[in-house]
């Protein structure tokens, strides 16, 4: 058991705080003999990054990430690998006003609760900065899935506005600094998120990300299901309130004919008519692409005063200025990738080791 | 590892199938000296066990729980506890039309490219009868929380009939069959299934699932976040497609100020002014009541034909006769409530490990 | 975590009393599609039984195995396998004397530090009674590992009679009680055992075990080392004192050059001059044999009467009367032989998951 | 599962290869609020720091700790503290002759057939450099335990020199630059190094450690043993090839009534006459010191001679010049500490979860 740890085979440890000497993490169980380097992770760390629209935090984080260990003249050598992204803008704050608040929406109050000791700077471990760790876990992961894995997320909801799926473009999500595959809903997006920037608010999010080419058998009844280990995966992420697969809960206003997807055989494999199902059933990876949601809370650090309370049992004003993200949501696609890149990578380690002599079929064609 | 073990230390590893001898569990970490008998799991497996309304499956399974291990005149002994269910409806049916053929929306077909093999009568292994096994675990993890936590749970919604949540009344869920907190919606309900059922159909369901008392603490950053393991706890459960906390999807079109909870002081303690939140702040319980919920989809098993292939890659139309939960959604109450209180009982000894000292804090009120 | 867990892919969570219903396990994780049934168990409870000869125990215990999950048509399905002996010579015991007593070398006296509570029947959890669930799954790990590896243990030391390894006769160990490699030994080891169970005592014993044709590159460093999982192993069986690998202890006698097996090529095939190492170096296997030895105490349940306490504080006299081994050491040496097939089977699995392409090398011939 | 993390709730997992950027390691599960800083680790990493006496290696290696995280204002703040020792002395060899060498003894051939890369300068990841990482984990791990438990370690003998047990003084340990506990001994031991590293050889070793103020009730049976993890912990560390508990392996030649230690009570104490248990009775420990031995190969890297062979499949002679220690067994001191003391720890916590209300006993009093 591990709080800190994620995965069972290709299992990721991560460590750090928003303000310290960094963050990082530990992979242990990467298969060897994998071509890697810092250049194959940097492309993810930036995509993260905070400060490369309006619309996010403009925060200077550098996110430079080092490879300290378990590679050897390119390749992997097996052993664990060592990633560190050192800390550069911690400025010297003056954090009196937030050291004894408890911010509502923060996890300020909770780690008083369990620990009894909290590191206030910049959220400390509660800091979306922990999610670096996992942006760079997630280039590994990758390189073990190899490219007939392709996993991309986008943003389809801001507020109340949802894109037009019929619309759907992957090349708009790279076309635009918040990921939406509408360019249409794209323009309402900004409106929305520069209005609420300007209130001193923040909005809420939701995401979809989609894996391809996952192979059929991936996932281990029954609680090491595929689909309930990225549940987890991404309700780890901080600010995270929903998971959903397939339609998800529109499942519930469906009909038992309409919701199950129906099989043909097509050029000799077997195929899917549809994938409500959203590529997992019984827990295991059906060959279908992998598509879930998950939905991302508004920021709770906010101009907009609230009422709470402080250490000493005071009642409070609390506002928070500064340099915040108005939309969490837009910085979490990346996040979300590298999640979902991580639990297929273990679960691809898991299938291989109980079935090394599994029938081989024919690769389920992509839709 | 172990696909199937669920919980750090509270940990309960399940085995069994549909028609083999039977399902059980192995619960292993549980405190000592705690009053357990047969008759504090039985309750539990009854309210999960079929036939006992014309909305769930006729199929007749006694659901006799026996504590094989564990316990020594009338209280746990801190050793493994071994529950065991025998199986006694297998009749010696005719599964020739179902061995080789995939059924839509099942998981027959995955099983056969995981493992090239698989047990076909009843499911096997992806029989909704596993998790009878889920809820006799449950009834023994209720004795760690103790009586100061009361978990319920409720069917908030059908097919696409939505309880009104003004008319929200507990007492209501123990009145009608199908667990409705509204007593009007249940009548809509029973309308919908019964129209259902007629048309050889299913229908999805929305629960919802809260726990009392719950003390701040629970929980731990960042992989072992309490809400990451509630999420992968019901995603686990069979048909299960969506998980949600607090204002869950919602939240994404709320404003920042609308969606964190602001605090004050009450009677010396701290106390929240709403629960957006579902009581889990950056991954820690905060003494609020949690509440999660949780999509199911419609029953594949149907009587209306269907598209599929079979093991020899041939087309063909499936229809499945037979007795049928016509909205399995229903019986997964007392499955989510297990589920939840086997999270909980882990968490709290994991924080008790953690955090021997941690500030004894006054309990924040119940709602 | 689980305290009655073992292994990591292919693992056995145990369970169970003396005199309660019975012992059993769960094994999850074993591959599909492996041929089982209880006809390749029971041999090797068979041989743990007690009551085969003069020298073991005279319980009257079947020990026959039960199959509950897991296989279906005779093969496993990749699902659960769940394992039951049920007890059958639990007859009513007057307990009044032990109930109370805290009996030296026994663990009464720390269960009842530890958790407040015992079962007192014929030592509960912590009886020998728990192996036969090891050897149960020994025989299914012993399916995984196939008919390449062959795991043998014998007798090589009781009290201070040690067999002289140049007359060493694996036919011996089949054809005398004591499973004991020397014929010469062997007749020394009854008449120690005789007189040690004439005067009411009991004798340690050292067992020694080889596994051969294990391929090279299990074990994984550096917690996960095999001779780390093995030293675990065999020390979490009752009794065991010591473990120790190829020259063990006494490697700390020689020199550098004495201990480190030299290597040459032998027809193609790289091959080692001796085996100092017992078959492990840098806690990865080396295609050589795998030899470990284990150190059993004296049975703790002897008639010679021993100061103690009791439960309320008194200084009172224990002497333990009844059907008890006089070394237990003798049937020890199947269920280490289970312990090791356990820990091969799973380290196979691990080695499988995270090096699907290791370079295919000859295998090493055996010695 | 991970192979490179040690203990389940106190939990250890090590990075980094002799030659690489460093060494680290992350613990996660560290109870909060304990006093920490650098100045509590170095005293330990100073200990086993090589050159320190012409009995190790005349390499010169800092092994300065530094935390990165989970330490704040000076305690510890419940999440994971990661904690690096940077390497200094990489210069830049030249490692043709070793690069394609299998050098006898070592884990360079077993690295090459399981990952089929292995990082050759210094030994990688096979090196006794990471058990730096492990000495400052275990720093920790003696904040958590406190002052009240006390473990110490000792050489017991090198080679066939033996100490006289009589003779034992821990003063001497402190005062020699072998941790010999028998000043004659030491004198004895230095000669037989002198001559070993003159002869360009090396000698293997037994090392003794000792916990004192261990609580009763650590240790869970049957697979969470105490001793079965420290069997594990010490059997991890390089070049261990036996390990053994209180009596051992000498156990095997006692009769019952010698072996078992008899109790009685000592001021309304439970006490004990002996400890030939060392300290664990059925895996649970019973307040007497733990006591547990573990011999050490000769290192492997010697200046004699030696047949072996190469990646290409020649034979070869290999000698191995330089700075390595002539008896790994003497810097293995500290090491084995640091490994008892995070098996402790994480049995304290594992306790702690399991039986928050155990019967408060009084503490057995220290021999």
């Amino acid at each position: 058991m591990s709080h800190n740890s994620f995965g069972q085979l290709f299992r990721v440890t991560t460590w750090g705080e928003s303000h310290g000497q960094g963050v990082g993490c530990v992979i242990d169980g990467c298969p060897p003999r994998l071509p890697l380097s810092e250049k194959d992770l940097q492309p993810w760390l930036d995509r993260r990054r905070p400060g490369q629209s309006i619309f996010t935090t403009q925060r200077r984080e550098l996110d430079q990430v080092s490879i300290s260990s378990g590679v050897f003249q390119g390749v992997t050598t097996g052993t664990p690998i060592s990633l560190q992204i050192r800390n550069i803008d911690h400025r010297s704050h003056d954090y009196s006003t937030i050291r004894d608040a408890y911010r509502p929406g923060h996890a300020d109050l909770v780690y008083d609760l369990k620990y009894g000791v909290r590191d206030y700077r910049g959220g400390g471990r509660s800091s979306a900065r922990e999610t670096a760790a996992r942006v760079a876990a997630g280039g590994v992961a990758r390189r073990v899935l190899g490219d007939g894995i392709r996993i991309r997320g986008a943003l389809v909801q801001i507020g109340n506005v949802r894109i037009d799926r019929t619309r759907w473009d992957w090349a708009s999500v790279d076309n635009n600094p918040l990921f939406c595959p509408d360019p249409a809903a794209a323009i309402e997006f900004q409106a929305l998120l520069a209005f609420s920037r300007k209130s001193g608010s923040s909005v809420g999010a939701v995401i979809e990300i989609t894996a391809e080419g996952v192979p059929p058998g991936l996932g281990a009844p029954v609680y090491g299901k595929l689909d309930a280990d990225l549940a987890a995966a991404l309700m780890s992420i901080n600010a995270v309130k929903g998971v959903e697969i397939g339609e998800g809960f529109a499942t519930a206003a469906l009909a038992g004919e309409d919701n199950a997807d129906e099989m043909r055989i097509d050029d000799g494999n077997i195929s899917f008519n549809s994938n409500h199902s959203g590529g997992v059933l019984g827990g295991i990876s059906s060959g279908e692409p992998v598509t879930v949601r998950f939905a991302v809370k508004p920021t709770s650090s906010i101009l907009v005063s609230r009422h709470s309370v402080d250490r000493d049992g005071r009642e409070i004003q609390v506002s928070t200025p500064g340099r915040h993200d108005p939309c969490v949501g837009i910085r979490a696609i990346p996040v979300g990738e590298a999640m979902i890149a991580c639990v297929l990578a273990d679960h691809l380690l898991r299938h291989r080791a109980q079935n090394p002599n599994a029938p081989t079929i024919a690769r389920l064609p992509l839709e």
